[in-house]
Order: structure tokens, then C-alpha cells, then sequence
């Protein structure tokens, strides 16, 4: 394992969900901001936006529909917008049309491009001795998060970030051996869950020194639990949300 | 702007498209892969996984369906992938159906867990003094590489990386100013193309000092040039192809 600071914080890395009562200051602010712009981006098209969200009623709404304390509270919260709109209007205000801006391949670049930058700035905020929250929770309702964003079409808001000082030290989670993720030329497909005993182990007694109140819990539990069940969710909307955006338009 | 290891190598990161005749070592691959592996993933459930080709044969169908002559030449090519076939087998080996793991919401999830992890690894490589070129061109042929890599149902392929020591050092190539890119509160819907005079000119003086016999070329001209315009394209096999891979099932 070679340490220097980037692999230090990554190997090191745990989501923070409770901050101390202090936002960025415009260097760490500016420092994102530029970390984010020159993340790796498909075919140079620059498919990605960022909004900064500061207004106090704004976050609370969006705190309301993902439905976690943390967001929107204290620190600072950021929208990552996979982001066509910018590229359609310059072909339309020159005079040309929508070309492929419309496709599910252009639209997965742009999903690339913003992707690639939230990660990009975590690993920024995480260099800093910030922490961050991913906060998925963006698209639990998406088209009610897409109205509150005021979002125009060929926009699609993919995942929230909440950053800040953080006001935890959370344990690392145990992470799935590499065995069962990292391979040689072939991917192996003769998995056997019983090879993750030992990991749903190490995964419940993780749970049990975080919270001894907590059900038992390991990660083949997870994984046949409710996260993964047959349920109703908003988050099904997605789909109709991106036509309802005119991306994918290919996709019938 | 913040100085350190991390954010330095970010705001200077070039794709190296020319890598010297050296592979990487066990510590600097042990390293690449832990990254991976820490990287933060939605719910939990670590939907990425990743191949290091090493096998020539295989390098070389695969350079042939990138159509790049440094994919699988000089340094190290990985394959990054979406992956809800561990998963699934999980609930099927334990007696579970598969739930949700079919569903378009799903899949996004893993998306983003597996190009978060791309972005880890490529800063854990930039921190190491080590270069990198995304390879979008993995899906330039979806199908053909599908089974190029011989995946199972539920896995998808979603980017390459290619890399190694650096034996070229591109200039920095100039991106969108902030103001078109990173917004507080409210996205600007307002866009003027015009804007983009400064920006445009910036972008043509670099193709000019890069290649002074490749034609002018601004950004604009590029987001109203071939690469957007309506074209045919192997990559319009997306859709069916997840749906072939048994992933989105609900996007009909």
C-alpha cells in the first residue's frame, strides 16, 4: 500500500452525517469549484453543473423531500446536474439542431461527467480535513426535487453532496474483500454465498460496536432486506422523470 | 485556491495518452484496488467491480474495439463495472427473488457507485505520479464488448482506464469559466452563446499551440460539430443491450 495524503483519506474514507455550525469560507468554496471544472470530461463536452445551495427555505425544502436531518443543516450543500442544456442551447442558438443530444449514450456520458466530478470534489473536501455526505436521497422524489431546483429540460439533478467540519469520527465499514470484486482478465461468475461468512461477520460486529441497540445485522441481511424488496417508491419515476427532461428519448 | 498533493494533481490533471514500456507494480496495484474498494457506494451495496486485463489476446480485441492504439498498449488496462449480478445472487443463493435489483433506480445506484470508484482510483493514480486516459470507447461497441469480457446478466461495462508512467505531458486544457458551470441557488437559464467569445478563443489558441496544422477549432465549434450531430452509431445499442443484461427492466 503506498500512503500519501489522496490514498491516506481514501482508504480511510467514511460518510459524515453531523457537522460542526460552520460553513466553507470562499478559499475552500473557490477550491472546489476548481477541482470540480477540471475533473475528466467525455468527449470534452462539459456535461456537468453544480448548484451551491445557500437559501435558507430552499434547503430546508430539499432536507424535507430526502428526508435526512443533516441535509441542508449544518455546512454547506451541493447539487451535482448531469447537464445537456448548455450544449443544446449553443446548437440551437447557432443554428443547428438537437443532434444527439437527446440519446441514452450521450445522456450516460453526461452521467460520467457529473459523476466523476462529485467524486472529484469529495476527494478535494477530504484533502482539506472536511467530510462529506453522498446524499442519493436527492432522487427519492424526483419530480418533486426537480421543481424545487427550478431545473430546466436536459437537466437531471443525480446526487447531493453535504459538506463541512465534521463533528463525528464514525468507525471505517468494512468493505466487501477483493476477491469478490477485483478480477484477472475474467469476471468470476461462479459466486457462492456461503464464501461471505466470514465478511457477514465482520460486517455484524461492525454494526454491533456502532450502535449495541441495533438489530444484528450483516451484509447478505442487507442485501436480501428491505433496501433491495419489492416495494413502491417514487424513485421509480425516473424513467418518465429523464423523457419528461427529453433525455433518453431513444429509449422507448 | 488550496494547495496540497490532492487538489494540486486535480487542477493540473491531463489525460496521458502515451505511457513508457512499464507495468505497474503489486504495491501500486494493491494500492489502485483498495482505493476501489473504499470508495463510497449507495446503501451499501457495493455494486462495482473491476478487471485488470492482463491477458494479450484479450488486450488486443479489446484495443480493436476502442479503435485506440494506447488502449492495452504500454501501462495497465483496468474495466470498470456496474455490477447487480453479485447481488442477485445473493438473494437467489439465500432463497430471496430478486426484488428490485431489475429496476432503472437500481441501476443508477450502480452507476454512480462504479464511476465514483473510477474517479478514486484515478486520483489515487494522479497522487502516485502515475497518468491516465478515461476509455469511453469501452461502449463504442456494446455488445461486442459485452462478450469480449465474457460478464454475466447484470453487469455492465461503463468505462476503461488505461494506465501508466506518463512518457508525454499535454498542456492543461482549458475549461468553461465558473460562471457557466457552478451556480448558487438558482440554475441560469439564460445562457447567451456569446458569452462564450472569450472562452472560445482560449480553446482555439490551445488546439493551435498543441497542432498548428490541425484545423482551428473552438468549443462551440466542437458541441455544433460531428461529435453531437445526428450520426449512426454502435453506441445507440445501449438501451437494448441493458435490457439484454437484465437491468432496467422497468424503462420499457
Amino acid at each position: 500500500m503506498i500512503h500519501n495524503l489522496t490514498t491516506d483519506a481514501q482508504t480511510n474514507h467514511r460518510s459524515i452525517r453531523k457537522f460542526k455550525d460552520q460553513i466553507l469560507n470562499e478559499e475552500q468554496l473557490a477550491t472546489l469549484y476548481t477541482v470540480f471544472q477540471h475533473t475528466a470530461t467525455s468527449m470534452f463536452m462539459q456535461n456537468a453543473s453544480l448548484i451551491h445551495i445557500t437559501d435558507s427555505k430552499k434547503k430546508k425544502n430539499i432536507q424535507k423531500l430526502c428526508n435526512q436531518k443533516y441535509v441542508g443543516a449544518e455546512g454547506d450543500l451541493f447539487v451535482f446536474v448531469v447537464d445537456l442544456y448548455r450544449n443544446q442551447q449553443i446548437r440551437e442558438q447557432l443554428g443547428y439542431d438537437d443532434g444527439r443530444v437527446h440519446t441514452t449514450d450521450i445522456f450516460f456520458q453526461a452521467m460520467e461527467d457529473t459523476i466523476l466530478a462529485f467524486q472529484n470534489v469529495a476527494n478535494a473536501v477530504e484533502s482539506m480535513k472536511l467530510g462529506y455526505v453522498p446524499l442519493g436521497t436527492i432522487n427519492d422524489h424526483p419530480k418533486k426535487m426537480l421543481k424545487e431546483l427550478d431545473l430546466p429540460k436536459l437537466t437531471f439533478p443525480v446526487l447531493g453532496m453535504q459538506v463541512g467540519v465534521p463533528d463525528q469520527a464514525p468507525q471505517l465499514k468494512p468493505r466487501l474483500p477483493l476477491k469478490f470484486s477485483c478480477f484477472e482478465n475474467e469476471y468470476k461468475k461462479d459466486f457462492n454465498v456461503k464464501d461471505l461468512a466470514n465478511y457477514d461477520q465482520i460486517v455484524t460486529t461492525y454494526y454491533d460496536l456502532r450502535d449495541a441497540n441495533r438489530r444484528i445485522d450483516s451484509f447478505t441481511k442487507q442485501i436480501t432486506g428491505a433496501k433491495l424488496n419489492n416495494h413502491e417508491t417514487d424513485r421509480d419515476e425516473l424513467p418518465e422523470l429523464l423523457h419528461k427532461q427529453e433525455l433518453c428519448l431513444d429509449w422507448k
